[in-house]
């Protein structure tokens, strides 16, 4: 009967599809857990290319290793040339998430390993992957506005380079470090949308580059990682509607009683605070005060807490902050334009999307079928086993 | 435990996780009905273009309605120039799949309803897609030869189209007409992989585009799409092997022996002959005859029945040909080259794909959740709470 669920699987909720050693979730204790590391340690002590590195590998690298990897990230951050000439090609308002989702293919056509279904041959794609997806999508930042791409700059590290082929300015070292703190909290979350899809498209024994590609559709949603974006539009609406702080709470009120959601509030899994939004909450207040904008962080904690409040009086006191609540603000004040935002998170998740794929590409057998191939309850038409009647078309 | 399987859910096999109104299969039976009729009903009786229409809206459609259609069908076939123009960029040789996975999103940047989440508009987007994507394969096969793309003929119907577009030729009526049983045949099958990222992508409220470009991801991948392409490379192989037909029973024999699979041959989902299988049989022997390239019919079906007869043996009674086995030598005979066939299914996948699409986001109300999102058991390092230790780089 349509108005009614009759089966218990729907979305997917709580069934376990498969064993995973990358992350952890404690959603009732907001804790998120990496390879057996805490996020908020990760975010104090790690950096984006040793967070990748462990994502990808299991233990925390060596000196060595990591050296080793940020050189290959560095060398791969080159874009083949028929990938930047097809990218100025395009429409200048194209949506820079549908840029990317095309560009991830044609930099399979580029990738000389692209056959090679080696875990070693497969960890190289990641490399790429994670080095190129920042490079291409500073490129098309430049190329819509008219501009020349930047090249990349060796002197600069991974989330700083990304900050210069997007401006051609050095980059301040407090921004890159922000930059890089918000790439290690969003890198992966279990088998969220996009992370399921990029594994679901590989078990059928796809390329890495087609379940990437497929990853990055899931991430374009607004309910994924689109959510961020509409954080920012959500607060240049309150911006532009209330005359003081002091109206938010009717703001509030007046959204949740015309039946709409705060956006970057509530989450799937976590039924409390989510453990990035207290390190982005930090870092929000921090450049709100560095640049002066402390408006905007004013505004998003008033939000926060009215938002609580007024949860808590309708009997939903788990909706809480999730990662989307300050991230927009953050990147918003290292610079970052709002529709790059969904993509900074692909820069980031890319590390996870890779990880799970190799997890997927190489799990220890376990009597699993080869691909996922869930099942649907039919009920529409049926005349039986001989089925309805064709009727000629003239007679229709 | 690595090595067993623990819980019931993987691959998702027999997971039920939404009503679907599009298709049903009967596994056990060999029964495969869209919107009520038989499969078989349908390839001998109706069009590709009446079955695409009946997929996305329900019944089959009137005379009008068909021919409205159509000629939205011949509309659409022209692709934007910037499309073409990338193209020619590209490595000549790509893989087609990945061809088309680019190319999907590059459509969606000229999609002037991308933005309109209404039904009708994501009608107009699915009708752009069944009519475009034949096109642009057809386009990239020329373009990879250095040749120039075949403009669409304004008198041809949608297959007839696609064989003129490929090679320029004005096609036999019977190659075409055989093509869009192919197109019908191939058209949906409820939740396989590839309709399944569709729709897992879509349930971000991600657009129609990004769900579609998933779908050829998970169609790509050799267990699902890609299978065709690689029973003709079986054939290939069985051809230079076998000295006469008498020895394919050897061959298969040591085939299975070697724990390989026989190409083509079992499904998820079918525990007897897959009615499609039995209609491309028909096909592939009429288009031998024709063509007078018997020997290969003669190898498929020595290569059935000796398979049969030892899947028997090994107590894997179960084990059939399913779609793929006779569709490749069909394909290969109407003139398309191996590496075409599989964004040949694509271009006929395409329409089950849509109207999951639009099943998926205008499913009625069932409190179901916004999107897929499955659980994974963490079986990795995990330290408690608070976390392993961090320990610093240079101690390490």
């Amino acid at each position: 009967m349509a108005g009614e669920v009759r089966y218990k699987n729907i979305g997917l909720r709580g069934v376990t599809v498969a064993d995973t050693k990358i992350s952890y979730i404690d959603g009732e204790n907001g804790v998120l857990i990496y390879r057996g590391f805490r996020i908020e340690d990760l975010a104090e002590k790690s950096t984006f290319p040793e967070t990748a590195w462990m994502l990808l590998h299991g233990p925390l690298p060596s000196s060595g290793e990591l050296r080793r990897f940020e050189e290959q990230l560095r060398a791969e951050r080159v874009l083949p040339p028929f990938v930047l000439q097809s990218l100025k090609l395009w429409p200048k308002e194209s949506d820079p998430m549908d840029v990317l989702q095309a560009s991830v293919p044609m930099l399979a056509m580029a990738d000389p390993d692209l056959r090679d279904e080696s875990r070693d041959a497969n960890v190289r794609k990641a490399i790429r992957l994670i080095a190129r997806i920042p490079a291409l999508m500073a490129a098309w930042h430049r190329i819509r506005q008219e501009l020349d791409p930047v090249p990349p700059n060796d002197d600069l590290p991974h989330a700083a380079n990304f900050l210069w082929q997007l401006t051609g300015l050095k980059p301040d070292e407090d921004a890159a470090r922000d930059l890089d703190v918000c790439l290690i909290l969003h890198a992966d979350h279990t088998f969220n949308a996009s992370t399921f899809a990029c594994r679901e498209v590989v078990s059928t024994q796809a390329h890495m580059y087609a379940g990437v590609a497929a990853g990055v559709g899931a991430l374009s949603g607004s309910l994924h990682g689109g959510a961020n974006a509409r954080v920012m539009e959500m607060l240049f609406q309150v911006e532009k509607t209330v005359r003081s702080e002091d109206e938010v709470g009717d703001w509030v009120r007046g959204r949740l009683d015309a039946g709409e959601k705060i956006m970057g509030m509530g989450h799937a899994v976590y039924k409390t605070v989510d453990p990035r939004s207290k390190v982005l909450k930090q870092m929000s207040r921090r450049l709100s005060q560095k640049t002066g904008c402390e408006h905007w962080y004013r505004l998003l904690t008033r939000i926060e807490e009215e938002g609580l409040r007024e949860f808590e009086k309708r009997g939903k006191s788990n909706i809480k902050p999730n990662v989307d609540f300050y991230s927009g603000s953050v990147y918003y004040l290292i610079g970052i334009p709002v529709d790059l935002m969904t993509p900074v998170f692909a820069m980031s998740r890319i590390a996870g999307w890779c990880a799970h794929i190799l997890e997927e590409k190489f799990a220890e057998a376990q009597g699993k079928p080869a691909l996922y191939r869930p099942q649907a309850e039919y009920v529409g038409d049926y005349c039986g086993p001989v089925g309805c009647v064709y009727q000629p078309r003239e007679k229709r």
